[in-house]
């Protein structure tokens, strides 16, 4: 691979240049503003390499896809083009679509999330292609424009497109260095359902005085929640858990694996402890494993300054359900209306505002050993391996349904700012992260 | 009474006119208009009568204190001489501090709470001066000028006064008719304690895909307020229900002479069934002797439209306890931070923000009958007798805690709208008022 790293050594400014293009170039999903440009560049940037390109319009952005080299294995790729609004722009040190090296980071909006690790793909298949020759593999690849704003359309595309879209493995849009600096491989994510609870009782607030005689849907919300959860953070909703595969030996081994530094941890996160005051490896089973049910929002009646005294006449809670395998968003609704209605609490509305499937993927898949080997090469320690991203993200349709395993790495770290002000990265990450997908693309098409 | 009730009747305009210049007066407590002018009307109106009147200085508005009459009873009243804010003025369809006659009805601020009553007690009190002879019996009034910001001062005013109030019955400072347009006749109110509860967990919002090892405040909230009523809507703090003192034989049989129209009461207050779907004397039961436990108010995260995926970092609830006889505020505090820290939540705080205490007369006293008796010469028809207000106010340091039985009883009607705009009274409710203490200073003399 000397001759791969010599190239990259050699084009740093080009490269730096080229990732400032991209980053200079406004693609916000949200409001469209830069998105016919921005796939049109990314598009030009494709077919620089040889690849075959097509456009699928969705009604939305349009997604493209590009298939390129030759061999026996198949590797399909994910990325997106959009990035998320700037806003609040005046809290940006520079503008943010500006690119700014600062300290050897390079700031602007998107760079992050995933505009550098979309570029620094492109840049390393070139590198292979100039320093070392044809790809040795296939690769497929998937770039839509409509990540942030929830990927309303790649779920139709994949199902369309599952035949073309079968590959080896799956390497996801983003990933990187952890809190401790260590290099990540994150092999799948929580699923998400996330819905309103709401309770209407009387028709309007009533005077406290009332409450003596009159239902309040306040209690009423406030019963049927603590039915859900107990006071040890058990899931109680009927059969709920009985859906919720075990993690195996091997993944079991990952976490036994895993450095957890729990002061440090409880300091980050603004907690005295973890819950039940857990310990080691039952904090680390539940952060990557476990269901959550979580009341993000909560709210009835007069929430002022002092004293009203009144009976509202309405409550409700916003409540998000991070899923683990085999748990559905469909499951999950329906397990809790019947859960809540055998408990005679049927006038609980349950209103289902979004959701995204739990993606998990093998770990003795041959993407990941590859990864693991490109790691150890390029970062000179093993790889943080992590089962199953506490966050979610459209990752389900495209991999785990096609039976895809799906790795996720890249150029971040812990400061990135992702979706934030000031969002960056740091140079010599990028520059790790070209040498990683070659040597990535070598021991993918030997393993 | 012949000559009471033709003294009423030939000066119908001037009590009118005199009524109007009671309530032209604005006297805002909270705010401090017009109250030294407001006092001063009162006080000259009761000097006209003959009284020796006491103006005490509290700190705030001074408490009028009179007393006129000779006899062998003693008859306290109290009233108050401020009315509440004006606003939203808006609303109104004449100008609250100018009052004008519509439809046989008198609109002004302060009309129906409470100056129609205090002004009619004045002039029924003229009437049978001049139309009787020498009053019957001793009168002493306290008429304060804090009611409607929460009587900061009367408390420490009936203690420091004790033995010069002593008296053998309390007409209190107002009433009238129900919505079934039947006299009524109160002897009590619920006292309140209103309370937050607050919990505080992390330092600030986290991820929600945290909650997995971040303890939430939320759910400890939820855990909390779930251990304080159970789903029957029985209040279960430990040893709460073992100070409530149980309504006496002949307090149960004035609930069950109380007429109750199940569709009528449920359609007024905009609900479908009561409580437990309870009926008739458990209904009554609960709304006059119950206590209460109602969450006025309930917030925590994010409460706008759509999706946010939070773990919040605190949360809090505003409760309002409607405490009965024997459950005073600080028994009500006391025995929740013991049920709490019990279980476990001592990261649950109890904020108190207001209370009154709870305050119950005695059935047999002479001057209910006295009372009743008038109000069936008067109305035609037995006074609805409720035990107990479901709402509450400052009755019990001056009556309650000084064994003083007490009745409330006045010129309101169920559309007088106290506190709200378009307050106004019925004038032949306020004549019907002025014939009603005549007879009632008649028959507490003689009782």
């Amino acid at each position: 691979m000397f001759a791969f790293d010599d190239y990259i050594d050699s084009r740093r400014d080009r490269f730096i240049a080229d990732l400032k293009d991209f980053v200079r170039q406004p693609s916000v999903a949200a409001t469209g503003h830069g998105m016919a440009q921005m796939a049109a560049l990314v598009r030009a940037r494709l077919q620089a390499l040889g690849a075959r390109v097509q456009t699928v319009e969705t009604g939305g952005a349009p997604i493209l896809f590009a298939e390129l080299g030759h061999g026996p294995r198949t590797l399909l790729i994910y990325n997106h083009y959009d990035v998320q609004p700037p806003d609040p722009i005046d809290l940006w040190t520079t503008p943010p679509f500006e690119p700014e090296v600062r300290d050897g980071k390079l700031y602007a909006r998107g760079v992050s999330d995933n505009k550098g690790d979309l570029l620094g793909r492109i840049q390393a298949i070139e590198a292979w292609q100039n320093a070392i020759g044809e790809l040795p593999l296939k690769i497929k690849w998937v770039i839509e424009g409509e990540e942030e704003i929830g990927s309303p359309h790649l779920a139709e595309f994949a199902r369309a497109h599952a035949a073309e879209l079968q590959a080896d493995g799956c390497l996801w849009e983003t990933g990187g260095k952890n809190e401790d600096d260590l290099f990540s491989l994150t092999l799948g994510l929580k699923g998400i359902q996330y819905v309103e609870l709401r309770v209407r009782g009387n028709r309007r607030d009533l005077h406290s005085g009332y409450a003596a005689i009159a239902p309040s849907p306040v209690w009423r919300l406030i019963w049927a929640l603590n039915t859900l959860k107990d006071e040890h953070d058990n899931i109680t909703i009927d059969q709920y858990l009985d859906h919720v595969r075990a993690p195996s030996e091997a993944e079991l081994a990952m976490l036994r694996a895993m450095p957890l530094d729990e002061a440090k941890k409880k300091a980050a996160l603004g907690i005295d402890r973890f819950i039940n005051d857990e310990h080691g490896l039952d904090v680390l089973t539940r952060f990557y494993y476990g269901p959550t049910v979580t009341i993000c929002g909560l709210q009835a009646g007069y929430t002022g300054e002092g004293v009203k005294t009144v009976l509202p006449a309405y409550a409700f809670a916003k409540i998000d359900f991070r899923l683990v395998p085999d748990l559905t968003p469909e499951l999950c609704v329906k397990l809790l209306r019947a859960h809540l209605d055998r408990r005679g609490f049927t006038d609980v509305e349950i209103v289902p505002l979004s959701s995204e499937q739990p993606a998990r993927s093998a770990v003795d898949a041959p993407l990941v050993a590859a990864c693991q080997a490109a790691a150890r090469e390029v970062y000179g320690h093993e790889p943080v391996m992590i089962p199953l991203s506490p966050g979610s993200g459209p990752m389900y349709p495209l991999t785990t349904a096609l039976h895809i395993p799906t790795v996720m790495a890249g150029v971040t770290y812990s400061g990135s700012r992702a979706h934030a002000p000031d969002e960056n990265i740091r140079l010599d990450d990028y520059f790790e992260g070209l040498r990683f997908i070659g040597r990535l693309i070598m021991h993918f098409a030997e393993a």
